[in-house]
């Protein structure tokens, strides 16, 4: 299954499109100069192409398995922790004090994207790590960063996240796992935790999950939740594994897809653990990470996206089937070539909506400017929710450009659709990120959302002597959506729920026809026709969703459950 | 996994919505009363209830297998099978001189719907066996038609279609598999076939495969293509199955989904059969029964959206997570009432939809009008590719509204999906449903749709008084309709083909705002709820859909594969 990293087209659109030029002249990320940046995608590709993509199929047919209470992995999964731990991708965004890099998001963005293409499911053992390295930088004692940070940049040791529990998967409030002080400034962790992944692992020395849990007598809800670290092994004095902690993986999930990443069900039972952050403030902690892990998340997306779209594209090129003119192929069909310039066109969108994010999240870290912080947070459930359902729509449409093959798994295209599904619900569902953009990432009153629909329209105005058309329909998408924008803000919670996963899509669709029209203005050729085909027949599904959008919760709840379930 | 038949759904429809009281006022159907359809529908329930939707699992989990040249079937299955058989549902439509009920395509749709919401891998056979059955009624000898059509209709024997081949699929007429005579009537078929559903079964003691195949020195291309009768036991003098037939099942595919359904690729090596249909007029014989199986995968899809819905609709009233008004399920909260709603509106479109087309084939066949039969004919292409792109659609979102539990197979939601997803695919793509509908069924200039138009306008215009903001939004919609169809009608093909997906799905937008208009006026009450979400929420979508059918060809082809290709 060959799969070529889209180094490309990620360097144009950090380049021409998203203003990482910004990024990389501040202080804090003077190293990323256009060399380092291209000696960066050019090693990541190799190992991703070259190594990574050869064993996805394998993850998918041997799946990994529990055998007396260790997880065994899938053949050649090992080789790939180790070339992914070695080449110091782990630690590409940490913090340079403990091993890292300190190279910006927007670098890890496409880092994440190009491995999720190549293979998701063992591209999620060093995301996680890397959300938990995110955590202890930011909330650890330093004792607990001496000790962690660089066996966790380096791959010595990875990180898991445990949120989840039976009762609670989106509600992490209703969450039971206990924290009991033991009085020597450790804690006894008892506890199922569900849905864990890379919960263990045989090639692993150490695996560190990061646990949310109640002390005694805390509040319920989110406001007495609090955060511990608890590793598989002790660490000794020296700080090498020592003493079996107590916990243990009960089972592994049989899931649609990602057979290849081990998905546990933890037991606590009594397992020590030290607190990072402060008492009940879990949470706090907790989001610090998932924004990010949010972000990664969409990347995962587009990464699945890519790699579907490159087998389908490379199918339609092969197949010969009725009259097609040019090559013969079916790419020559009017409808297959619809098909696969579309997926072409949103992978694009979604691509450049994430790195845009990313820059986002960079400037804000560099300059602590309060616009940039805010525009990563607005743009983070955008990334994230667009992200995922491209990577599940364009994985869709790749399996019916294989016709009667797509549904062969020998083919190994129905295994993106599979895999891919579940990145539109894990780390937090794409209708909890919609209600966090029309809630939360809207109780500045819209603010942000204006300020960014003003560079759009702004940019669509530079754009109107050159492109004329093109410009129009963008402009006049973003002035649509900004009318939107503004009757949601002034609405009420339910009306805003009711319509928030169409107003986060119609966003995403104008953010599309923003970035693609840049990419126009810059190369009148292949870039142009594929922005043309996105805005003349992509963006304006925008004016359908906002439709949505206006009927707010009204009539929502005419019908009762039970009216819904006549048959 | 309990599944519940639509049955008082189909009942409103059938009365309410797509007149099949002008069915039963026929005389070729004078004996499906009001009655007869609810005694029909009643047992048909109790069958795909209590006997074949408990097979479904096992039919995933314990898939079909060959051993030794025998397909081995899924646990339970000859049971299901059975009780198909001897309930006489796979005669229900056919003709009464072999055995058959005589009863309207309209209720042999409802029982598909039912039968594949059930349990959709085993659904397949007697499909599959309903569409031979057609064939030998309108092409057979009566020789052929008195030995066979007792069997298949009692499922005694059962029946296969066999058209596919590697390098023949979507084109048929690329096939290359001979039928040399052998000078007695008979002839010897020679070549490989694929993707044969229920290819072999050891509970059925006869397999029928209808094969095209290419007499000596026949015209190349659809043109010289005969279709033949290969048993694979020759009936002895008695009739009995006699002597082994020179063919066998080579293997069996391993897919995504529909693991209970053996799909075959059989090689034929001078086996016997007998033509059927005239010397080079297997394509017409062929399409005599395709039109009629693609009303049936459309059944399909609505069948298993039907299926997922339920299971979705179960879990969000039983799921506790936040918090949510009323019962304090999660199907209080906005978005996941606004994903449930939805998926009944569509389920609702897609099932009038296809139950207006065969409201129509039954029409045609019982007053011969030819406005009935151009009806069909126009309808069959949009209840295929709209009823399985609801199918896929409904069980994406169910798995969604599952949260994690929807990636776990043990939930049973997933499976829908995976079953599902090729119901857009096999019959004729959906990409080939919508070039038939703007090519071949548009040959008339679009009569059959402006005739269609007409109606849903007079009907809307009737509305007004009781309804009036409902009406005037499907009037509109089917006012752009009709615009862009007297656009696309005056067009080459090529402009036709490139919107052709986008203008099916739009028309399948207002037909859906149509008969849920249709449902509001009779009911003030959940139905017209129902009709409200759909024609203010979903229905927009038709504009954004048209507008990318106006585009036509133009910059289709302005980027080449190398350019889709870059990265």
């Amino acid at each position: 299954m060959p799969y070529t990293s889209p180094t490309t087209d990620i360097r144009f659109i950090l380049d021409r499109v998203v203003g990482f030029e910004d990024v990389a002249a501040t202080e804090r990320f003077a190293e990323a100069t256009p060399d380092t940046v291209e000696a960066i995608l050019t090693e990541a590709a190799k190992l991703c192409d070259q190594v990574l993509a050869p064993l996805n199929r394998a993850g998918d047919t041997s799946p990994a398995r529990l055998e007396n209470g260790v997880v065994r992995t899938s053949p050649g999964f090992e080789e790939g922790f180790r070339a992914i731990a070695e080449g110091g991708w782990i630690g590409l965004t940490a913090a340079p004090d403990h091993g890292g890099m300190g190279l910006p998001v927007a670098l890890g963005t496409a880092l994440n994207d190009m491995m999720s293409g190549a293979c998701l499911a063992l591209q999620l053992n060093p995301l996680l790590t890397q959300g938990q390295i995110e955590a202890l930088e930011a909330h650890a004692s330093p004792e607990i960063k001496a000790l962690y940070l660089p066996k966790l940049t380096s791959g010595t040791w990875s990180g898991t996240m445990n949120l989840t529990e039976p009762q609670a998967g989106s509600d992490v409030g209703a969450l039971r796992t206990k924290a009991e002080p033991t009085g020597d400034g450790t804690y006894a962790i008892s506890g199922q935790k569900i849905y864990i992944t890379w919960g263990d692992a045989d090639f692993i020395e150490n695996i560190c999950h990061l646990v949310l849990a109640r002390l005694p007598d805390a509040a319920p809800g989110t406001r007495g939740i609090s955060l511990f670290l608890v590793p598989k092994f002790l660490p000794d004095e020296a700080g090498n594994p020592g003493r079996r902690n107590d916990l243990r993986v009960v089972s592994l999930e049989h899931k649609l897809g990602l057979h290849g990443s081990p998905t546990a069900v933890m037991e606590y039972d009594g397992a020590t653990g030290w607190m990072v952050g402060s008492e009940n403030g879990g949470m706090a902690a907790m989001f610090t990470m998932m924004n990010n892990a949010r972000l990664g998340v969409g990347a995962q997306g587009i990464g699945v996206a890519e790699a579907a779209f490159q087998k389908a594209l490379e199918y339609a090129s092969d197949r010969r089937q009725g009259k097609a003119g040019g090559s013969g192929a079916i790419v020559e069909h009017a409808d297959v070539r619809r098909m696969l310039t579309a997926m072409k066109a949103d992978v694009f969108a979604a691509r450049a909506i994430a790195l845009a994010c990313a820059v986002a999240i960079d400037m804000g870290r560099a300059t602590g400017e309060a616009d940039w912080t805010a525009r990563a947070a607005l743009l983070t459930p955008i990334a994230k929710a667009f992200g995922t359902d491209t990577g599940i729509a364009v994985a869709e449409d790749a399996i019916q450009v294989h016709g009667g093959m797509g549904f062969i798994e020998e083919t190994g295209v129905a295994q993106y659709l599979r895999d891919v599904r579940v990145t539109s619900i894990y780390e937090g569902t794409n209708g909890i990120q919609a209600m966090d953009l029309v809630a939360r990432k809207m109780s500045d009153g819209g603010e942000a959302m204006f300020r960014l629909l003003d560079e759009v329209e702004t940019a669509a105005e530079a754009a109107r002597s050159e492109l004329p058309d093109l410009a129009h329909v963008v402009w006049s998408a973003a002035e649509t959506l900004r009318e939107s924008t503004e009757w949601l803000v002034a609405q009420p919670l339910d009306d805003r729920f009711a319509g928030a996963v169409p107003y986060l899509r119609a966003a995403a669709r104008v953010l599309g026809g923003h970035f693609h029209l840049k990419a126009a203005l810059v190369e009148n050729g292949p870039r142009r026709a594929l922005a043309r085909f996105y805005i003349t027949r992509l963006l304006p599904e925008h004016a359908a969703l906002l439709a949505q959008v206006s009927v707010g919760a009204d009539g929502l709840y005419d019908m009762s459950p039970e009216d819904l379930a006549f048959a």
